[in-house]
């Protein structure tokens, strides 16, 4: 596969540097050592990584899905070929910092980077993505041991990681995992219990693999409150970071999934006695941090992870809507409408209007939600290096602001790209002869883990949009009006009008919302109100996007100036129905009985 | 399998007999013979088969796709089984007349009887499907002894038929097929060329299988206008109706599809020469009626195939919705919005709103799809059997309107059903432990075949509301609106006149595209015309149901109501911004480059 097929290098270079001006972070301390150049060259290289080695056994891998042989997960040999190329280029390290070997990139070109292995081959990009979001999180809240023995092989690409949250009877609410962590007078803990949906959660890809395990000690508070965080290896490390025994972590199934099949998902078992470490019942864990705040540590890699799945999302559309441009454009089939000729040939199908509505729409998806993936990126590079604490808690507020919509927007959208792709193929798009079939298999996972989407509407409009008496929402409000302000005499100062007033609806409907007084009222429709919110987000980037293009005859630039016109004139009015929804505070789902279904 | 997870009588009785008035048929002399007790126990009989015999091999035939040995198409032995039992029951025979040992059913009964199938094993049932559809048009065109040869043993279920249209150049542009047929000095054809996506193309279900082939005679008019149609049986006939010689029709592939797996779609090659019937190159084949009008008379097979196609899209997504009904009450997870005790038990998740939100759209698009393709079905009894040439007119009229909405509606929106079921199960629903995931596969086909969702919009706004003046249109409007002015004084008024509004908008909207003198500009924006259509006609429907339940409190007639008001205050509305952007003649596709994209 070509990697023009994958993603686009193009609109890349246009987001981070002609946009989000990337460059300009070389300024600060942490990046200095970076410019230009270096972010040219790492793209460069995971293009080819993903195009070489990625790419290539992404069909092979969803045919030929981890199957158990003598309780361990054997995957297709390619996978581990691939990441041992991935790690050995340096980019499991590329964002950390220097002291562990890492590059110190920026997360929004670690993001960038990133993008070109998911887009190629989400199954296998998976476990670097779970031990990188894992090694943050232990850089974050471990101790200086725990990092020096789990995260060092983490960066190094010896080990992988994996966050082991849900369980089978406790997905969406995590209030309720019973998995126990007994303390034992050496000061680690025993665990037992079953975790379910454990991406990663074996394989014989790396030597070690340290599982995130989200346990209660018994006696903890109720509910939520009384969960703590574990460090579990797979095997126990001794002092010098040789392994040691097996600890009791089984793989107890594997789930087969409709789609992203590369990626073992696991059902694992904790202290079942299949190993008896150190002669005694139960998994050997770490506590990481304070007892009882495990969810606490556990939302700091969440948070990255909804961006991080938001991305994976948008860049299986955007794939996929590369893919049916190339096909539109070679495959031949009917006439325009205004010939007559029965004889004159067939014309390729980007010829006919309603193919290309399909692509300008995928387009709009694929390329608004990378758009908004990089802005989120960027967001943690603002939060983590921007020079005042001002700065700083300013970019926190709006990346918490519109993390469940970068999580949850392109899980919706970025499957219709997916929808539309195979719709431009035809029949053929629909066979597994064409690569589009998968990845509208695996997108359908997005809208799903790291918190389905209906867990995402609540968080927005249930937390995120009135902690701190709304300045969330009021600081969303000010940046895109600032973006509006700039459009005044440009050709979009209509798309600006729009967007100010959706601004000025969104606001208006949070404080109906929120003024009933009746928080089952406020929160039945908080879906619609994430999806109005979501395509007023997307609308103001490519806003951005088209300023951006300002004063070009560019064929690139003229193309997101006809995608942003798309979104302004097809899309953004989506908003006005929902918002009237929402206004009217409608009962009819909290009304229904369900003995009426 | 329960056949309550599969579709529901009770709603089908609701539509049938408290909706369409069905039990009134039977004073028609074709359906005199039948009664309510007569209909109820064919309906019995489709339900205990479709439960007991298609249902529990749906998976097994989806992960044992057909494949290829010798040259044959193989598939698992429980699909001959269960096809068996429905032509043993005399199921293959429902509609057709009492002459050819049919039950003489009405098509809205026949339509109700074959959802049960359709639900149960979208693949399985897709075999009887293309035959009864192949028996109709020949019953229609062919000569009587076409008829006494072929489709008799269609209907008695021994032979099964087939539809091949498409070549590998030539899907949605028929006039571009090359399959060539030239006349030998007996009257018959030889045929030479290759069909793709074949359905039932090979198979050893049946002994014999009667493709029904477009091809072009040497010499005719090029484009649509120069193909005619061909039975070309796979093997030779006898005069005494023995099987003879075996035809030049082969086996060359098997499509490998995402979903609808059980039914074999192959690539068949014509007269390649690997058989030679009398001695002679070619596959043999037989006029249909006369030359040139093959386009027509598969135009009368492929209008029912595309209602038909509406009803499969329809109840795939009912079936989605039952199966996530199912499991929302039996799931538990988490607590409601109001319950501040963490260690109070966990509800089901159908107490959630976020989940009756999915639950009641999953129902309103399952259910209102299948009232569209039952009043479809109705309209074709009117069509053929209404007492005075006018009603059948009118019937035929309005019809011939709603086809491509009947095919598209329901092919758009019963897969969001089965999307929606799926994020009910969360997880689980995308694995294949869980039927869910297969039929969100399945039903990804259905926007596809039978012509693509785009051709149907071509088909509504290019001809059928501009024909004889824009007749379909005004019939629609004053049908719906007969509806409108009956829900006066009821509580729906509001929805009635929101319905009115919108018949008065597409009118307005559809004076508007056609008074561009500019038919790009016109057709450019079908899809969004077809889609707002379907839900104003689905939308009348929903009132048509809700009025139909005025005065009782029965928990059924309550459900109908809760969706009837979801789909008026939740969907409708979504037809504003559409017409709105229909209103505006919007050029963004048409002056979109492709170059730009």
């Amino acid at each position: 596969m070509r990697s023009s097929l994958i993603l686009s290098r193009r609109d890349l270079d246009f987001l981070l540097h002609e946009w989000l001006d990337v460059e300009d972070l070389v300024k600060r301390p942490r990046y200095a050592e970076h410019s230009r150049e270096t972010f040219d060259a790492v793209l460069d290289l995971a293009e080819q990584i993903a195009t070489e080695h990625f790419a290539p056994h992404n069909r092979k891998a969803d045919e030929n899905e981890p199957h158990m042989v003598d309780g361990k997960a054997v995957l297709v040999p390619e996978v581990k070929q691939a990441l041992d190329v991935f790690v050995g280029a340096g980019l499991m390290a590329g964002e950390f910092d220097e002291e562990y070997g890492g590059m110190q990139l920026p997360h929004v070109v670690g993001q960038a980077v990133f993008a070109w292995f998911k887009a190629a081959n989400v199954g296998t990009s998976a476990y670097p993505f779970l031990t990188m979001g894992n090694a943050r999180l232990l850089l974050a809240h471990g101790s200086k041991e725990q990092i020096d023995t789990y995260v060092r092989p983490e960066i190094e690409g010896r080990w992988f990681g994996t966050m082991a949250l849900s369980e089978p009877q406790a997905g969406s609410s995590l209030a309720d995992i019973t998995t126990k962590a007994v303390p034992q007078d050496d000061g680690t803990y025993r665990l037992t219990g079953n975790k379910m949906w454990i991406s990663g959660g074996d394989h014989e890809l790396t030597e070690n693999i340290v599982h995130l395990v989200l346990a209660k000690i018994p006696g903890g508070p109720p509910g939520v409150k009384g969960i703590s965080l574990f460090i579990v290896p797979k095997f126990l490390v001794d002092e010098d970071g040789t392994l040691g025994e097996r600890n009791d972590v089984v793989l107890a199934g594997l789930n087969h999934k409709m789609g992203y099949r590369g990626t073992t998902n696991t059902l694992l078992n904790f202290g079942e006695g299949v190993h008896t470490p150190g002669g005694r019942p139960g998994a050997v864990g770490y506590l990481v941090g304070e007892p009882h705040r495990g969810l606490t540590y556990m939302f700091h890699m969440m948070n990255e992870a909804r961006i991080g799945v938001g991305m994976g999302a948008t860049v299986l559309g955007y794939t996929g809507y590369l893919h049916a441009l190339e096909y539109a454009r070679t495959r031949t089939q009917g006439r325009p409408a205004g010939a007559k000729d029965p004889a004159s040939p067939a014309v390729p199908i980007i010829e006919h209007p309603d193919v290309r509505r399909m692509l300008l729409a995928a387009k709009s998806y694929a390329e608004g939600g990378l758009a908004l993936g990089l802005y989120c990126a960027r967001l943690v590079d603002e939060e983590q290096t921007a020079e005042t604490e001002d700065e700083r808690a300013r970019a926190h507020l709006l990346l918490d602001t519109l993390t469940p919509i970068a999580k949850a927007w392109p899980s919706q959208w970025g499957p219709v790209a997916d929808d539309l792709a195979i719709q431009v193929h035809g029949g053929y798009g629909y066979t597994r002869d064409y690569p589009v079939e998968q990845f509208y298999r695996d997108n359908r996972l997005n809208p799903i883990h790291e918190g389905t989407n209906g867990i995402q509407a609540l968080d927005l409009l249930g937390r995120k949009v009135v902690a701190q008496g709304g300045a969330g929402l009021r600081l969303l409000g000010e940046t895109i009006t600032a973006t509006t302000a700039r459009a005044a005499g440009t050709p979009w100062a209509g798309f600006a009008a729009d967007l100010d007033a959706a601004v000025a609806r969104m606001g208006a409907v949070t404080a109906t919302l929120w003024g009933t007084g009746d928080p089952d009222l406020t929160l039945a429709n908080a879906s619609v109100y994430l999806e109005a919110a979501g395509h007023l987000v997307v609308g103001w980037l490519w806003l951005e996007q088209a300023l951006a293009c300002e004063g070009s005859s560019d064929p690139f630039h003229e193309g997101k100036r006809a995608a942003a016109r798309y979104f302004w004139r097809w899309e953004l009015p989506r908003t006005r129905a929902q918002f009237d929804l929402l206004e009217s505070l409608d009962r009819t789902v909290l009304d229904t009985d369900e003995a009426w279904l």
